[in-house]
């Protein structure tokens, strides 16, 4: 089948809204966190991450998989955490070669902390703007899109969904 | 009613996967034009909306609605696009103190030469990925939660939807 070169009128409706979402929404996610707890939006989710964590640490190849972020992004991430407290690096005790991530109490406080606020943002800005099925249609999209952008499952969230793929 | 302070399990459900979206979706369309054009996926935007618009010239401010940006942002990045040649500021004819941004001819080939390779990718990373339901949904989706985000209608985007709201 041969195809448009350039997007069909139903193609761009649906492109469209679905590019400006990208454009403002990690802008809407980011200031909130920026102006009440001087954290990025990456930041936090490290810290969310350690904090659900059996002993608030995590495997750093592991830690870059549940935040959908490479290797050196992390590591940057993680030194700027380091200098604030928030977290330490920690030889694994079971692999000389790997290097644990793990929250300091500092961190956890700090993650505790920032929760309300950044939970009532994402809230008011997504969850709150989708009935039932909405979210349950959003979920099941965003997983189909993630199948397309992560094909090799790099990235925990594609392999993991409590409701529904398993 | 009292909410819970953070993410319930259904919700972190809901926003984890559209949160990876947020951030891997971006990337994929960025390093496609970057390779391929050496332009960002904003660059590419303000030049299609130039291209499509009558005369190729479209007001600043009309501009930065249609590409959901501030007006310094846009300022910032029609400037790069003159210094390649792609773009010139002129005076308005009707208002002396607005600014009309026009599409050279050298800015529409190149508008018109990187298209098919952009839309195929979002055609691979997101459309075909779904079927028409789902493009229908992901449309009341993404309106839904640009309600939230821009609620003033700033954005083109926010008034304008040919499949649904008018």
């Amino acid at each position: 089948m041969s195809r448009s070169r350039s997007f069909t009128d139903e193609e761009q409706a649906t492109w469209a809204p679905l590019a400006a979402v990208m454009e403002l929404l990690p802008a809407r996610i980011d200031q909130q966190l920026a102006r009440d707890d001087a954290l990025t939006h990456f930041d936090y989710l490290v810290m969310a991450v350690l904090t659900r964590a059996p002993g608030h640490t995590v495997r750093m190849s592991e830690l870059a998989s549940a935040t959908n972020a490479t290797l050196p992004r992390l590591s940057h991430v993680v030194t700027r955490l380091e200098k604030r407290g928030y977290a330490r690096r920690e030889r694994a005790a079971d692999d000389a070669r790997a290097i644990d991530v793990v929250l300091t109490p500092d961190g956890r406080r700090k993650a505790i902390s920032a929760t309300p606020a950044h939970v009532e943002n994402v809230r008011d800005a997504v969850l709150d703007a989708l009935d039932a099925d909405q979210r349950a249609q959003l979920r099941e999209i965003a997983y189909a899109i993630l199948d397309r952008l992560d094909p090799e499952g790099r990235f925990a969230v594609t392999r993991t969904d409590p409701f529904g793929r398993g």
